[in-house]
């Protein structure tokens, strides 16, 4: 048995629930604490993402100054989830044996730079050095955020009839020809805070795309069994020389999925935002599922891959 | 050239001084941030450890769930240095790609026992697998803290004529022969704020002693020239079969060390606390050290190893 990383947080989970200053547990895009003292306080929104060589990047063949960038750059795409502004990073590396202080200094730095653009700057660190000459560079970054005035956006509560969204273009992340979108995508903080100040109550529920459209999208229905996302496959924006198939599963996309109520107003649709589909209330018997509507295809795209359903 | 962590630290520090918000920056045992909103709060303490097979632990002959209660417990050594209350923690995991769900639920159930003892929950986490095969267990442990109503205490600080002190026995933790204390530590978070209770502002500086006091006890000087710290071999409280040598040298003791004004209360001293020295003033030219006096002989054991110097 290989355990996956939902089935580890939610073993983690059980025994977090209801511990006394977690409004939100692990689960979710960022943890949010109670911090004791600080009364009037929003509380503090706080998460941990890590970048490993020959995983999320390639230290052979990629500028350590771009690995250190999307290191932070994944840790902010979490606040940009939960609509938080970023406050302080902490940051801890393991570096081969044989790491030169220029990369070392090419890495921290990039990640400084990162952190401070984004108003995150590191406030703390650690670093240590693999003894095996095979020791991949691994960073781990922690963020700190605090919650807007209108409070966190969660993953889950996607109502019935919510317009199903997302910012940017999808899929090719990784394409060779392409600009290394995973390596300069932009955290949609500032788009994210934005949407929830125009949207407000009706900004249900919001998670960053990183393992792709298929499997992160599951996580805005949470355990609504009832709910199915149904989207259509000609109003997903696809990146140039991607289908939609690749655009939901490939991953790294960092953008926004969103499920909001009501007519969106022009102002979001004109800020690269793509309605694609719909929540809708299934039959008892049918799953909590995401399908896609192409042509006369209905193609289930719940988790990793999909399957061809009628 | 090879960068060590300190001067890592100071040049991340150099952009970090002045941030808003940040009231100790990073070289210190924690981080101390200002968190907006929070009217009446004395601050979040924060900073992140790491674990990484091969270096501090062997995952091929160590329990995992050793290793994992390892992983928590220096993150909370830290603390401890500080003399903060534990608040809350955050995980993050890079695992080898062969790791079976009962392996990682040892690791994690570990983090999660350790964390909760020492009132320090995990609120979050993230979890990676290594595609090389050879790919080592890597944990980081990033623990939120709360400073107690004394405040903080910094790691630097120290005075002329303070008493230098440490607690529990010094060196061999690592021993074949022994119990494993680089496993089985306690972090000293109640003896910390006990410390703090009794010796106020008369407690000017402490650290924990992951290095060894040859290397962490110079943090204690910080960039005050013009100190020494003078112990005498004979009072170092050296684990059973282990000489001063290797007591000042050996690291991942995981006890307190710290300076302090004044006579300490015969209350301090019962609870396993020793005196070792003091914090003497030199002459010019002379430079910031620490040197062990055995018998006519004087032994400079700043930093990692120590000269011979009369």
């Amino acid at each position: 048995m290989r355990m996956n990383e939902r089935a580890l947080l939610e073993h983690i989970m059980e025994s977090t629930c209801g511990t006394p200053g977690v409004v939100i547990g692990p689960g979710d895009d960022m943890a949010l604490l109670d911090v004791p003292g600080g009364s009037g306080s929003a509380g503090l929104l706080i998460s941990v993402d890590q970048v490993v060589d020959g995983v999320h990047v390639r230290a052979d063949t990629t500028p350590w100054s771009a690995i250190g960038r999307k290191a932070v750059a994944r840790a902010l795409s979490d606040v940009a989830a939960m609509a938080g502004r970023p406050l302080a990073s902490i940051v801890a590396a393991v570096l081969p044996p044989g790491t030169s202080g220029e990369q070392a200094a090419e890495l921290f730095d990039a990640m400084r730079l990162a952190a401070e653009q984004y108003r995150a700057p590191i406030i703390g660190g650690d670093m240590a050095f693999h003894h095996a000459e095979t020791g991949p560079l691994t960073c781990s970054v922690t963020v700190l955020a605090t919650p807007t005035t209108n409070g966190p956006v969660k993953r889950s509560g996607a109502m019935e009839g919510d317009a199903v969204c997302v910012t940017g273009m999808l899929g090719g992340s990784f394409e060779e020809g392409g600009a290394g979108r995973h390596l300069e995508f932009e955290p949609r903080i500032g788009e994210a805070i934005m949407l929830q100040a125009i949207l407000k109550d009706r900004l249900h529920s919001m998670i960053d795309l990183s393992d792709g459209l298929g499997t992160d999208g599951m996580q805005l229905l949470d355990k609504q069994a009832h709910l199915q996302i149904r989207i259509k496959a000609s109003d997903i924006p696809c990146s140039e020389g991607v289908d939609w198939r690749r655009a939901v599963a490939d991953g790294e996309d960092y953008e926004l999925c969103f499920c909001a109520e009501g007519e969106l107003p022009e102002q979001v649709l004109d800020c690269g935002v793509t309605r694609i589909g719909m929540v809708v209330k299934v039959e008892a018997g049918d799953e909590r599922r995401i399908v896609v509507i192409d042509g006369e295809q209905e193609h289930d795209i719940s988790g990793a891959g999909w399957e061809h359903c009628s």
